[in-house]
């Protein structure tokens, strides 16, 4: 019998995570799985969970229902009409998983409380595993001053707070889950916070998931590479509205997406590239997202070329599938008793944990090719 | 002692040509090898000929002087003001090898004069190997009704005639040259005509090189492959002067490029895919071309999207490296002893002879791989 | 008392028409006039028929039910959620106006039947002026060999057929109807037709709205001429899909668009710009049109420069609140007497009738001196 | 007999002045005046000097001979090959009148000296009219504190510093010159400046040309008001190398244009349009310049388009012949003894002295109108 594997989502009645509940549904209901990796024939041996069978809970600051968040979505032509009356027992049965954030005096306490939610998640839904997935809005980056485990735990004891994202997935591996960070915070970086994870024999992986601009960055990055053709300049322009756009319409978490979207191209392509990157905040684009990407290089002898594109998506409708490969995946991680970091999962992230592979088929093929292993 | 390496290029003249011979003469005085894929370390080892030591020579309808060429490239930006002054030895040294096409009452009689040139240039240069490559302009599409040998040999003897393509790859074949088609016209696609080439024991190769729209396009459409992102139409438009855009305002000859331009977007992304490719001869661009392509594709639950790119490039600048990559390849090919044809050459064209991989990246694992195998 | 004005579309049951009546409803209902251009407070005094006054009435060949046609703008994104319940009544009292083309033995008597419909229209609704809209599919180019008018009603009587617009165009006289064609066909553009509604003293005007990528270059041309700017190429791609793009798909219909569209060009620019128009298909872009234009100018002293736009666009949306703004300019010209060509609604057309200005801030002064001379 | 007209260049030698002596000289061998506006046969019968008349001067920070500027051009493709050998005298003329800044112990000193060089000027080259234009690099805002003549005559006596584009201003009036300000620093901002001129009974005018993205929005936004299309956003990014670029790379001096640039816009479409502006220094693109636009509006109900364009141009070329254009016109005003701003040369400038209107159209009228009256 398969295993029953359960989702919990940081940020779960947000734009990515409710497409991602209310698209699991739609697909339970026949919708064609576009966007979806694992369900190409070549993830098809290895005993993923199938989509139909994963159960959703979460965390959130905000109470909205996710009926009324999938009814916004539709509103903005992120997910088609009619689709909340085909998928009504669905949300209900998420709704009922889902937990407002605990506030505690310490984050020691917020974390003990988290990992009691989780844990009931599970034995509620009857669950062989649990796998947390951080879809929350970007932090602002923050630096963890702790090196060593023990030194942590008084800290957090002693009531010293961390960023939110260290507290769940702090909160992901007490109650024995994966973590994922599908975000730029701070979460996962510090290397107190992974020793925890393997202390616990756990794995998780990240970060900051390439769905647009940068998706099409790291296959266009190898080809100039592949063909010996210079790049002198790389500059673009995101112009985003919707909960991420205000969230990056703050200086300090632009920052961490920044950071995170330009270190494949310097691995790609060298420390040499002029050109920079803006996170514009547009508010009436709603959940769509338009990038203008300019490269300048340069052929034989010199002379001076462009290539420049513009790409225009729905960030949930482009998140949501990669959501549930994750899901998927780290499920198939923690079965598979694999401890510490995931760096075949590559593929799904600007800015991948213990990895500098930025081409995008190269990660295409270490991801199958541990998929296959399984 | 490395083996002497000529290079005999039909349609000598012309501007891929013409930069060819001035680039290889600049590299030789110190110029960067920008675009030239061989000169990346993965190639080093493998006793390529050094692309200063590279004889040129070749066949063109017109007699305009080489020199008077390059200064016209110089107007048009596509070479290095100054850079006529720095290499008038070595145009004069090519100068030298450059023959008039031979008229002849019959394409058997001109083959054997053709075959002839070849062997002078040969004989008078103390070569030990002669690559040709046909960088002509693009012919129309035509038919070659014979399937076996010997009922071509007799009709060439009674005067039937063949596309020019096809009788260069005959008289390269015939003076025991390798040939490759760096366009698309008909040259070796008929199965007689790579027949010939295999009696004699040598390699051939080719089609269309892919130096811009569709070097783009076959880096994008595995990316929409590997994310599970269907598309519904791709549609291109390429402005072009010179006398590229020129012979392409020919519909026949556009469409001996439509044909190998699609031909790859229809292989990696399946059949049912929208949208049209049109080639707009633009005079006032010169030696410039510009590419603006639309992509439509939809992500999950079937949310349209957009990528939309704009190649400006200049083809003469992309191609010369490309010609001295290739004709590198085939000395080496030759000297191996290679018969038939080079499949691991597809990472340089848009209609690869015998390969039906176009991903780019798939494409140059598997001329590394050969490289490093010789 | 305001005059009721009824609003007879041929071309019925078509997106522009549709989105026309239900979005007159729309307003009534108090959606925000976006895109009216006589909403403007310039045309405020002039005695223009209210939007929610007017009666809309027509001819189709399908007889798809309008609440159907609306049902599916909304799916398309054209029509916002929710707008068919809201216009229920609106949409009912449109849809008892709808009439089928009538198919007779010769066109005489199908002109007689069409005029006798409007007729019926007037007497049911009340009305006191009918103003007639083409907003039927674009037929290809035909020439009507009739100079005089008794030559073509003796050519009608025998049976001699005319292109379907011509013959809208007439009935809409014969019933003292004005007449506009919103497409390029051939309606008005025999110099026979309208000396017919001269004869009948009524006035007419179009051709071939500019909604789009033509609205565009009618701004761009003259700011490249005001600043002495010459320009050598304008190149440009539509894509569209919908019925209208099915219908340009054939070539015969597309050549009378491109016509239009590069008359203005050439008026504003001079005939030695370089460049091609296309014009594709791309069934899925639903009722949604991108237009890629390229301009290629030059500088001081030659230096060549580029401006590219992409214009997304949806044309039904677009081209609805000009069949309002017309609609509501000719029923004031009918009132006011005015007989023969409309030359001062230049503003909404490609291909004005009797005028060679095509920029749009000449147009636009043109069109409010004439609205505040009535 | 014409009256001689000497043009007073401060930033004398930058890329914009370079451009602009090369390019009269260039004319007068016979180069057509593209880009030159009063060239257009509007303004021929107002008796505006011929551009080969006019005698070059100017104030630089740097000595580097005009000679090597026009070298450094050809190589940067700004201006044509081999115009450098053509116009050997007339750089020579020019070279002559070109003075080093003085530097000064108080700037009061200064523009007596700076004062005392335009004046040699003219007593030197025996000319009628002198006209001052600023072409120096764009300062940083700066307040200048003084509200009354005496007071600030009062402060400069007694050593207090005011931004050197004002200094040039006053010295320019001290001169009995007309002064232009073609960048969008202080100079004439404060009224006390102006008060100056009229004081003295000079015309002034500016500010900030022009010459690419602001100039195609200045003829786009009136489109969508023409059409009544409301646009929600309208964001921009410009990439430029060359001295402007490092120059505007300086936070506090992008500060000033980016002001400039966006007043047009809201003064066009009002205030509530989102979107920000950028202006990024990418030094490899030397002297050319990309901007790429993205608009949000919306047509009927709501529905939601974009236009995007991108304009790739060279400023210095684009610049010169409006710096032609600007001297004419000055000159004619000082002789027609015109005193104080004007507002008629809106036309040439992103933030127009005394003067709301921003559309193009508009605005060449109004200069017409007064060449006319002239």
């Amino acid at each position: 019998m398969r295993p029953r594997v359960g989702v919990w989502l940081f940020g779960a009645r947000g734009s990515v995570a409710t497409t991602t509940v209310a698209g699991a549904a739609a697909l339970a209901h026949g919708a064609p799985p576009a966007g979806v990796v694992t369900a190409q024939p070549a993830f098809a041996g290895a005993g993923l969970a199938p989509i139909e069978s994963l159960v959703f809970g979460g965390h959130d600051v905000i109470d909205t229902p996710l009926a009324k968040q999938v009814e916004r979505l539709i509103a903005g032509g992120v997910l088609p009409a009619g689709l909340n009356a085909l998928i009504t027992a669905e949300l209900a049965a998420a709704e009922r998983n889902l937990v407002v954030l605990p506030v505690a005096a310490t984050q020691a306490e917020a974390i003990r409380r988290m990992a009691e939610d989780l844990r009931a998640f599970r034995l509620r839904n009857d669950l062989d595993h649990v796998v947390a997935i951080n879809v929350a809005s970007t932090e602002p980056p923050a630096e963890v001053g702790f090196t060593e485990l023990p030194e942590l735990r008084a800290a957090l004891d002693a009531g010293t707070p961390l960023p939110a994202s260290c507290a769940a997935a702090l909160a992901a591996f007490e109650a024995g889950a994966s973590f994922i960070d599908f975000t730029p915070s701070t979460s996962i970086r510090p290397p107190v916070i992974r020793e925890w994870a393997v202390e616990r024999g756990l794995p998780f992986g990240g970060q900051d998931a390439k769905t647009g601009e940068t998706l099409v960055k790291t296959v266009l990055a190898p080809m100039f590479t592949a063909r010996s053709l210079p790049v002198h300049a790389w500059s673009g322009t995101n112009l985003l509205g919707g909960g991420d756009g205000a969230t990056l319409a703050d200086p300090r978490a632009a920052e961490s997406k920044n950071v995170s979207k330009e270190r494949g191209l310097s691995d790609l392509l060298g420390p040499d590239v002029a050109g920079q990157v803006h996170i514009d905040y547009v508010d009436p684009l709603g959940d769509w997202k338009t990038a203008w990407d300019h490269v300048l290089f340069s052929g034989f002898l010199g002379v001076r070329m462009t290539l420049q594109f513009t790409w225009q998506g729905c960030d949930s409708a482009l998140a949501a599938p990669l959501v549930l490969d994750l899901a998927r995946l780290s499920a198939l991680a923690l079965q598979r008793g694999h401890v510490g970091s995931m760096p075949f999962l590559g593929f799904y992230f600007k800015d991948p944990v213990d990895s500098t592979e930025h081409s995008l088929t190269v990660q295409y093929d270490e991801l199958v090719k541990w998929v296959q292993a399984c």
